[in-house]
């Protein structure tokens, strides 16, 4: 098989650069001082039984992160930010991960290192053995094990450009065995330049065998942490692997399976024995140290070279008998790792020629990747201060390994606790989705986020499955209720009939005839209304009967959102947002209208100019608060007090740019919830259920909150929102935020959310 | 109290021409030549045991049609509209509505007169009790009961501009009692007017005492249908009223309460009882005769008369002690029922001076009525010709009163059966749901047009409540279900996930990118869509690689639906609509895209224009057809042919319009429902369920439906929509219309419909 005509052949051309991706990651939780915690697993968390994507290695301490896998490495790198924004703010306010591979300061009694305290007894049982086995102090490094599956259409052209192989399973095993072994021979290349765990803190041997000066990788060397010399298994053929692991299971040198610590897995299905009838379905390279210097311990540089290292070792042929080639490399990576962190590498000519190799590769097969990575390469080979364990060396020489870890380690929980709010690597979701999704990872969701443009999201627990959009339209409403919510005419139709306190009023579905009742209203207290709308928008108040003109400019602005608008009499009181979900009112939000205060000097423009430069500002709903525009809207509501943008309000004069209050038009929000009597949660769930809703924001204008909700004229009803947001009760202006998005969880999968 | 300044306070003015009406019209069904029918009631109606808008009278073949009380005129009309329309096409197709009073020719044994077969024994003895009493042909007479109700606000005004009242209850009472009385008094002058019972059929009073000569109202006179002598109840007091009724019932003089048969009814609650502790709410007029050259048996200035003149009967002082008021009343209208119908009436001076009143009336409180009623009413005193009763008679001097009954009551029927796709009355609502609503007014479901510009149904029966919208939208799908498929990138990746053929693709938010990826497609077959569409609008399909400047124009129309355009493989073959309701495929339909066949003469155009002036295609979806457009997307498909509007295709040659085969863009339905094997039918089925759908439509591309389901690319799922179009389904284009609206009643209602 010429892999190499194939490899250039140009129908593989769309797939080369084509990949799955997926990262465990280890890290040890400490205190913002450094120091290893000694408190349990996270609370907030859910189940570590269970959970996808946080769960504990083999002590109490160290967490492990677990990407999906993924179709690129952008959302693989989403995803890391996603479960790390979502670890941080899940852990104590003093604690945060370790970003180095080597522990922080260990316990000076091996028993102090706490196993992990797991529900299920054998899996505590398998961490006592190898405690027993290697000791506590060993288990406590830590690294990335990086999975990797080449593009499945890649390997099927391959094969119909091949006739070596008749059968295409054995095929794709062929491809990813030479890989692995491979790897397995070039890995050293790896830790020259990746190895990043050169010093170790004096506890960690503790009297055992240990590199005397610093190294490249102590993780990547005899002295990490690996399986006993009498474990051998041979890359020869799949058969032959599998048999060796059952072999060495049996004899008792490994207790499981998962014992095999090599730098290379072969995976298929769910156990090695899986392998035996099933193709290899991707390889995972355990042996990359965490790289302190990035906040998720693994750059997308590193990432990048590695798909392109995979293509390279796919190309390259191997030149030895394949276990020879493996105790090659074995020994090879051995001694790199073993070299002093400053010092070139005694493999320098070798992996010049390779670098030289892969810019060849690269050319022959005119992969569009750019060459920055392999002049980086060049660079990092010519410079050993530049490899990682240069880096790192140097700079723990600077400030002691512990401040290292300490200051970087810092600067990553910073970020994860700049904007609490939102979950990094989806900052670009909604911000309510976003919360939705932090709640949903922490408690151990399976997620798939369908379409990203629209909110959607897919949730998996318990063999359950949910459809969420905007994290709140889900199978809990019938598809009639928000139709019904979104038609104020049929809401108010039914809510009246019901008996409920709603304002009365006209439809008008031409601007002509709105404008032509005009005498009807003259003189009264009316609210102007796109029939259908969201965000308030085109809503205009008039308190005070409305001027000809001004009531011809408030239709003109509410039929430039719908065909059909709405005049209605106006309840004089204060609106206040009710969110139902079931049968509980969940919060209560009062919001107040766009507004700036003055000082006595700056214009309205400059004031808003300065409120939205707060930082809890933003717009399209990536922020608890958005923006105040100086719109038309804005314009008209500021003529009616005799003000233009440019008006200088006295100081301390608080002065309204709109007459709606919702939070999307730049007004703030206060949180009442436990400032109201149940009867006013009474009447919003009967409100609610009126419209048949299980999710709902009601709107009630209610001019006392002291005076009982039977009181005559106690409240109106405004309208019920069938897709309210939910991230301003969650993040309120002012006030005690409501976790609305995980009642939603809790509704959805009440038992596994409690 | 001065009624007078009362009803001429300005405060009054808005509410004077408010009002609930309701109206209860019998009508006798006859075959279309004028033979009283000898079927039973009709079987597609829904039981009259609960029929809210279909009953029965005293015979079998009495039809009692009932509508809903409105709130204004017009509808009151719609819903006769609506009904009479139901009816006619629930009957059996040679059975039309008798549209006079007096019974067309009877059986000549009065035994052959079927007392109506009602399921309650006590309903069917209550009738054997009247046969007995009063013979059966006296029962066959027919009329129109009318209800009317003043707006209450008017009433409340009034109330409070009194002072002789401290009682609301009790001043409403006699606001009502007031006009009843007065009303007893003056309807000599609507028998005048509108009686229209001048003739008999010889064998209607078979021996019984009759008129000898032609008169204005025998129904009105003392040869018409009431009560016996003995039956006295005044009009003094509700009380006494109450008191009297309950008497006459006690000495067995009425049988039941419902025996009494006077020309007004006060009515409470349910039974007259209900009056001792309840105001009255409205006044059933019940001697208006019925007009046999209207459709419905009244016409809107009848009504229009009826609503002016009881303000007029209320604003006039009665001159007389109550009981020998009404008492005069009874014996003036007698005598005017007898008068010939073409003789100047006898109280024509009276008459006179009545309308002067009433002029003066309309001209003091300055109502905003047309005078053209009164004037109507002028030319009727002084030619009794044109009076109601004269017309019939000299009509049926011209032609006999059977031909008369015949031809009027024909036209109504043809009127019906016209287009029979259609609900009366409600011919501007889309045509999906005027099918809905005849299939539940014929079931007897109680509805309520929520919002008619919205399509938004309430219906009630068997005390559930359900809400409608488009026909399709209700309680029995989920909120996200709609959602999933309205996105169609997440529709196709569950469907793909569970092992369906969907085609692939990609999905551009830009015009740059999707522009850009033309090397890409230029040789592949695609289909270009907006993202999210109804109707089909902006989609393009390229059966062979598009040139670059058509791919250009097809991605810039997508865009112009939506701001995300998918570009996706094109499966050949034939797309089929399967209509899934829960787990079963109701309705297949082939749609055929928008064409017309050459003649060799006409130009495309010409041809289009032609094919369009077909009844059943309009526009908007109120016909099963829609007009084929001639828009830019006409353009395009004809372009990709090689053609322009102007060109003129050969004789017998089909040019297609448009690429996709949408109705609404002017496309041909055929129906398909039992061409297909099982086996497609559960492919939708499963289908609809991945989504979670209840009510769906499943667009299946299939190049050949007499291969099994099973087999290698047999077929390719295009989209699922959860507002499918019934109405083409119900009418085709050709092949068996399928009654979707009932399936779907019968979803909502599973013990209802059956």
């Amino acid at each position: 098989m010429n892999i190499q005509s194939i490899l250039t052949n140009e129908q593989l051309y769309p797939y080369l650069l084509k990949a799955r991706y997926g990262i465990e990651k280890e890290s040890q939780r400490v205190t913002t001082e450094g120091d290893l915690v000694t408190t349990d697993y996270p609370q907030k968390l859910g189940n570590r039984s269970y959970h996808p994507y946080i769960q504990t290695d083999f002590a109490e301490t160290q967490m492990e992160l677990v990407t999906p896998v993924t179709d690129n490495i952008s959302d693989l790198f989403r995803w890391l930010a996603a479960i790390h924004d979502t670890v941080y703010r899940s852990m104590e306010p003093n604690e945060m991960l370790w970003p180095l591979s080597m522990p922080p300061a260990l316990p000076k009694t091996e028993e102090d290192i706490v196993i992990a305290k797991l529900d299920n007894f054998e899996d505590v049982l398998y961490r006592r053995y190898l405690a027993k086995t290697y000791g506590r102090r060993k288990q406590m490094v830590s690294g990335i094990h990086f999975n990797f599956e080449f593009d499945d259409e890649m390997i099927q052209k391959m094969f119909e450009l091949q006739e070596e192989y008749e059968n295409y399973d054995q095929f794709k095993t062929e491809v990813y065995l030479k890989v692995a072994r491979n790897y397995l021979h070039y890995r050293w290349l790896t830790t020259y330049f990746f190895g990043a765990s050169p010093l170790s803190n004096p506890r960690y041997f503790n009297g055992y065998k240990h590199p005397t000066e610093p190294v490249r990788s102590i993780r990547n060397s005899e002295y990490g942490y690996k399986n006993l010399e009498d474990v051998k298994v041979t890359y020869r053929s799949v058969k032959e692997y599998v048999a060796d692991i059952q072999q060495m299971v049996e004899e008792g040198k490994l207790s499981e399976e998962k014992e095999f610590y090599a730098a290379v897995r072969l995976r298929g299905g769910e156990s090695v024995a899986d392998l035996a009838d099933k193709p290899i379905r991707y390889i995972e390279l355990r042996n990359i140290d965490l790289d302190p210097y990035q906040p998720y311990g693994i750059g997308q540089k590193e990432v990048e070279f590695l798909h392109l290292f995979m293509l390279f070792l796919l190309w390259t042929d191997e030149k030895a008998e394949p276990d020879e080639w493996v105790e090659q490399g074995e020994q090879m990576n051995n001694f790199v790792a073993l070299e002093s962190p400053l010092a070139q590498t005694v493999y320098y000519d070798q992996a010049k020629s390779l670098i030289v190799a892969m810019r060849d590769f690269v050319e022959q097969i005119a992969l569009p990747v750019s060459t920055e990575i392999l002049d980086r390469l060049e660079e990092m080979l010519e410079d050993p201060k530049q490899t990682l364990a240069g880096r790192v060396y140097l700079d723990a020489q600077k400030r002691t390994q512990k401040e290292l870890g300490k200051q970087e380690g810092l600067s990553y929980y910073e970020k994860a606790w700049q904007a609490p709010y939102q979950l990094a690597g989806f900052t670009n979701m909604e911000l309510s989705t976003q919360i939705f999704m932090f709640d949903a990872i922490q408690k151990g969701f399976d997620i798939e986020v369908l379409d990203e443009q629209d909110q959607f999201l897919e949730l998996n627990a318990q063999d359950h499955t949910e459809y969420v959009k905007n994290g709140n339209m889900t199978s809990k409403d019938t598809y009639i209720t928000p139709l019904i919510m979104e038609n104020k005419t049929v809401t108010k139709k039914l809510l009246h009939r019901t008996g409920f306190r709603v304002p009365q009023g006209k439809e008008f579905t031409s601007e002509k005839a709105a404008n032509g009742s005009y005498e009807e209203f003259r003189d009264k207290s009316i609210v102007v209304k796109p029939k259908s709308t969201n965000f308030g928008l085109g809503i205009t108040v008039f308190e005070e009967g409305p001027s000809k003109e001004d009531y011809e400019k408030a239709i003109n602005t509410a039929f430039q959102e719908d065909g059909s608008v709405l005049i209605e009499d106006f309840i004089p009181g204060t609106e206040y947002r009710f969110f139902v979900i079931g049968d509980e009112v969940k919060a209560i939000l009062l919001r107040v209208p766009a507004n700036v205060i003055g000082d006595g000097k700056q214009s309205i423009q400059e004031l808003v100019a300065q409120k939205n430069s707060d930082p809890l500002r933003g717009e399209n709903h990536r922020t608890p608060l958005e923006k105040i525009q100086l719109g038309a809207s804005e314009e008209l509501v500021l003529h009616q007090q005799g003000y233009t943008f440019d008006s200088v309000p006295d100081q301390g004069e608080t002065v309204y740019l709109r007459d709606n209050s919702n939070v999307s038009t730049g007004g703030d929000s206060f949180d009442m919830t436990d400032e109201f009597s149940e009867d006013y949660k009474q009447l919003a769930v009967q409100v609610a259920q009126t419209l048949g809703a299980t999710i709902c924001g009601v709107d009630i204008i209610i001019p006392d909150i002291a005076a009982p909700a039977s009181a005559v004229d106690a409240y109106g009803i405004i309208e019920a929102n069938f897709n309210p947001m939910m991230h301003m009760h969650c993040y309120p202006y002012r006030g005690k935020g409501r976790r609305l998005t995980m009642d939603i969880l809790r509704l959805l999968y009440p038992d596994f959310v409690k």
